[in-house]
């Protein structure tokens, strides 16, 4: 009779510990993976140095140029040189460019303030070795200069022009530019008001107040890829006009060899054509985030199930007048280019709908594509692409879905960086994403693909500027942890490893950051790039598996048996590489920054205090999934101990830590003195990280975000 | 020299403090009003008597039919009488009507769930009086009864009759009936699939499988207004096909006297039309609420500089897959007349737009109208309206916005009702709403109107039922405060008048409830309905102002010279007469329910726990609110302190309290013993609470919604 009531009891335990643990999965299976931050750092906690320009007037700062050691920041009538490793400015290397009092003076006629009476510096590229040209704003009148290398290294002005239709008017407009086989292309505003839109590249541009090619576009990136430069942008979707006014994101694309049309002058493209970015959660009504706000370079990766792909990060946002809800979806290029390949969209008269061409009815050669002289193509090619510039199909979201969604009524996403394919010690690599808010937040988070899906884990989310500060750009340094922020009067030099503040092994291996690993032999959370030897590093980026801690390094004359030790051979000799180019600088150097206390950092701990909500909702998930699964293992234990195996093990000790060869080192020592750039301008630049992309390194500039890398600066 | 440092301390005080309040006004204003509940009661804090029905299958409860002493619930196979003051059942008015062997075998061969071929009650009407008609889902064959009273005051079943068109198949689906002018108007689905929609009166319907007319519609109410009925649903909206797939939400409408068109059979409405239902944010791109979900009965009310309207009150919600966001929209029903006399909306062919159709092309008499006779309607007519039944115009959604929006990924709403025009000691009236979500929560809000806008502020959110139970049903009950609430399996009677939880002037005025006022006498947060004279009675509705508390009561002897005894002269004799009808049961009695203790309550209290957050941000706001302009006037007496106007006051003190003519008893007892409704079925019916339509009193269901009050029920 006990052993029946024993029976219910446990039964009865057992059900209610099921509706309690059914409650909290519903609580967090909401289809917003909004999950919490496993760090939250406030201003207090976050190591950084700033730079603050001017200090008193609006600078709209943007980095317009970086290498490994050097950032370049235009801002108010100057370009800034600093150091990457300390934010010390080079000032013998600091170019000033106001504008002619002629133009001021004209500017402040024309109705505008002093503070947009200036020159911004928005555009730098470098045509040739040796030359440099400059765009700013100029007053409400772009001007770009050539510059010419002088002996000493100082570079002079050679001649200047007209930079309408390159640089914006605005400082603060969304404008981008890409540099790329001896061409610039840009993307921004060609009159004063700011309603000509205009992607250009001398001398073709769009369609003059085209609504169908370009309606009230705010640009976002730029960059090249194969025989085409690609444009990302939002704008008013002119196919939903009949259903209300709606933003959508595109990706727009002309050839490199465009040369115009059949009749001069030759001034319009015959291959821009645009496509919607489709970011959206999947459902018979999907939900879209269909403002894009900024793009990552192009990442070559290995991602799951979907193999080694180019792809592109995006960052988009519900609308200004919505719920706030921000998003990150990956395009990959040949989706891209898929959506390119496929249908036009047509409207049959100015009051139908928008719908499929059909094949039969599209010209030949297919308008769009790159011939060798655009010059040759029939009049018919060139008028279809005028009026279809728009394709049916949108370009799908890779893994279906974002990889990671946010909603707050305080923020939204507006700039995103990639630190591509950091390698794990199991060999695997994965995207390290920094993204920064419009309040001052830059999230660290990674990307986890995982079969055809991928999900993102925020690492950390870190308030680096005061709460009313947007975030317009992120940079990263050559240092893993490391990034730049820029917003629009300060930029902040930022250390987001947190290893260091990390002094237990779950916690380290909790924290699923790439960058750190948990050091069996030291008792450490150490960063990866200052480990010698891989071989004592536990690791879990994919589960965080806390229960990997258990695991005990093999002491010195064991070695040779250790079990994981055959992983180590599929390890390519050669895989931390990349890792050399990072000097070996940490958190305490940054704070070792003498007296000045606005410069000075405190180190950052693990702080609860303003997301406890989310720490308490994962923690009672965490602890129900425990409970629960000890229970099952109580229960399930009590049901099997009259049976043949009660004996047996319930656990199963994994181990899969995997240990390196012993015999590479990974950390080259920084050098002690920063670099000065103007004595460094005739030794050849040392190599950049590589990417993959096999096109010419270029500059790519948006005042709200990305910039690609530029191969070699010279000042 | 020290004077000097002492005004740039005080500056720089202020300033910082302007900073503060910035950064948090920032935090305050996004355009979400989420504002936190002014109390926060769990599950243990609300005071509740449930009713469970059979315990062991679903019941789909919905109240069918309510008086000011019992309410009809409809379930499985029964319809309960139930006295609204301590839910208990009178068993021997109890209905039971199973299905038929025949019908449950057929049910099951369809393959049907046992569950889903039971009998659930759905409609009840009482077509003439001693006669009462019941239509239940009869295991997927909606049938109908009439019921003829006996000298004893039961029911006895005379005949029956098919009840397709008029009553759902699925106990679940959203359907709605109306009963006005001796006539029953259902909008419900007409088959066993559920896919083909109907709006029906017998004998006309709409047009069947015609997406024009109805598309996938959820239909949430039905009500008369006018020559008109009026139907409130939402849909998948056909004007929107070329931008992708959404849900609308509609206002339709059909004559009362239609009577179909010319040619026999006349099965067709002539007067079909409909429009959508705009619930929106302004702004360039208006934010939309689109999926209505309940609506209140129409309500006659002052509100602000609108003056006296009839309205009806909506709760939207953003769709399924969408960040959860919730709305309280009103809409004038003259708003609504006037978008269906506005333009039609037309699509020229399969792929135009639908544009607004120009006057000329509307055929006279214009289609829509109400006819003597719609048999004699010209041909042309009755085609024009079946091909432009949608209103070009949406109905403007009054105060220009939502008056209360939620941000939430835990709830929606799912159903509202509204306690109209409350009088306050002001002899002002504000609408009480009580809305429910999808988690068990009740929210009782004020809507408090403002010149041209208003304002709805959350008195209370409540768990009424566990997290996991959806509220489908409010009803209103005599007694202020008192609300049944239904959910699928289990009904509550809940005490939401919190008067009595509270202790002090400020916490009782702050909470700006108008059912409670602070007695300045006896000290105490009284209930209104029991206040027995209002010159006492201290209540700030409009702005929950703490300063008011500082009023002390005039002695007797000194009552003449009371301040604010002028206005108790514009207070008309007889403004509470509303509140004689309700008998002051209080919270006291309702928990006074002997040893049952699933059925006995516990006395709220004010909560904090799961809301802080809420409540700290509003906290925090009211606080700098108080700090700045504390330092704000303390800064001002610095510098005016040499002026000759430094001694004159300040604060202005608003003692705007009113107090009634103290001759007038408010309260009258309810009857001590629980009225037995066989008993009571041939004394005349006492009067119900007179709302201002000039309308027949009807009934109205909707399976997720509201019931209007019925005038007479005699069982």
């Amino acid at each position: 009779m006990t052993a029946v009531w024993k029976i219910y009891y446990d039964y009865y335990f057992l059900v209610q510990l099921l509706i309690w643990l059914h409650f909290l999965t519903n609580v967090c299976q909401a289809w917003l993976p909004d999950s919490g931050s496993k760090l939250v750092n406030n201003l207090k906690q976050i190591s950084s140095i700033k730079f603050t320009g001017n200090l008193t007037h609006p600078d709209y700062f943007i980095v317009l140029s970086q290498n490994e050691h050097s950032i370049l920041l235009g801002g108010r009538n100057k370009v800034y040189n600093l150091s990457i490793y300390d934010f010390n400015e080079r000032i013998q290397s600091r170019i000033e460019w106001p504008s002619s009092e002629d133009h001021s003076q004209l500017c402040i006629l024309k109705g505008k303030t002093e503070d947009d009476c200036q020159n911004y510096i928005r555009i730098l590229y470098k045509p040739v070795p040796g030359k440099l040209v400059m765009c700013g704003t100029n007053s409400y009148k772009p001007l770009c200069r050539r510059y010419v290398e002088t002996l000493n290294g100082h570079y002079k002005i050679e001649d200047q022009f007209e930079g309408i239709g390159i640089c914006p008017y605005n400082p603060d407009h969304n404008s981008t530019t890409v540099f790329s086989d001896n061409q610039l292309y840009s993307a921004t505003v060609a009159d004063f008001s700011g309603g000509d839109p205009i992607i250009y590249r001398y001398p073709q541009r769009t369609e003059q107040l085209d609504l169908k090619q370009l309606n009230a576009p705010n640009f976002v990136s730029s960059v090249p890829y194969g025989e085409h430069i690609y444009f990302f942008y939002r704008e008013t979707a002119v196919e939903y006009m009949n259903c209300g006014k709606i933003i959508y994101s595109r990706v727009a694309r002309v050839c490199k060899n465009d040369k115009g049309g059949p009749h001069p002058p030759r001034d319009r493209w015959t291959s821009f054509l645009k496509a919607r970015l489709n970011c959206s959660v999947p459902g018979e009504y999907p939900f879209y985030f269909d403002e894009i706000q900024s793009t990552s370079e192009i990442i070559n990766g290995s991602y799951g199930d979907s193999g080694i792909q180019n792809v592109i990060y995006s960052a988009l946002t519900t609308p200004n007048n919505a719920i706030g809800g921000s998003a990150i979806c990956v395009y990959k290029m040949n989706d891209i280019i898929g959506a390119f390949q496929g249908s036009f969209k047509h409207q049959e008269s100015l009051n139908s709908n928008w719908l499929a061409l059909s094949d039969s009815m599209v010209p030949k050669p297919r308008p769009g594509k790159c011939v060798s002289d655009s010059r040759l193509l029939p009049e018919r090619n060139v008028n279809f692409i005028k009026t279809h510039s728009l394709m049916e199909e949108a370009v799908p979201v890779h893994f279906g879905q974002p990889i990671l969604i946010r909603v707050s009524l305080q923020y939204r996403f507006t700039t995103l960086t990639v630190d591509p394919q950091v390698r794990t010690t199991d060999n695997e690599a994965f995207d390290i994403l920094y993204i920064g808010t419009d309040d001052g937040r830059v999230l660290k988070v990674v990307n986890i693909p995982n079969g055809e899906a991928a999900k993102a884990v925020v690492i950390s989310e870190n308030d680096v500027l005061p709460r009313e500060i947007p975030i317009k750009q992120i940079k990263l340094t050559s240092e893993s942890g490391r990034i730049v922020v820029v917003s629009r009067d300060e930029v902040r030099l930022v250390a987001l490893a947190h290893c260091k503040s990390i002094s237990s092994c779950s916690e380290c291996v909790d924290l699923q950051d790439p960058h750190c690993g948990w050091d069996a032999k030291q008792k450490a959370c150490v960063p990866m790039n200052k480990v010698t030897t891989r071989r004592y590093i536990i690791q879990d980026i994919r589960q965080g598996d806390k229960s990997k801690c258990s695991w005990t390094p093999p002491t010195d004359k064991f070695q040779f048996g250790n079990p994981s030790s055959t992983r180590e051979a599929e390890v390519p000799p050669n895989s931390d590489k990349d890792e050399d180019l990072y000097p070996s600088v940490n958190v305490e150097d940054v704070s070792d920054c003498g007296n000045d206390i606005d410069r000075c950092a405190v180190k950052q701990k693990i702080a609860g205090e303003p997301q406890t909500l989310h720490l308490i909702i994962v923690a009672a998930c965490i602890g129900a999934l425990i409970v629960g699964f000890l229970s099952g293992f109580f229960f399930s234990k009590r049901f099997r101990s009259s049976g043949p195996y009660h004996d047996a093990p319930f656990f199963e000790q994994h181990n899969h830590l995997e240990r390196l060869n012993g015999n590479q080192t990974f950390s080259a020592p920084r050098p002690n003195k920063t670099v000065n750039l103007v004595l460094n301008v005739r030794s050849p630049t040392p190599p950049l990280k590589k990417d993959n992309l096999d096109v010419t390194k270029d500059l790519n500039i948006a005042s709200d975000g990305t910039l690609q890398k530029i191969k070699k600066t010279y000042i």
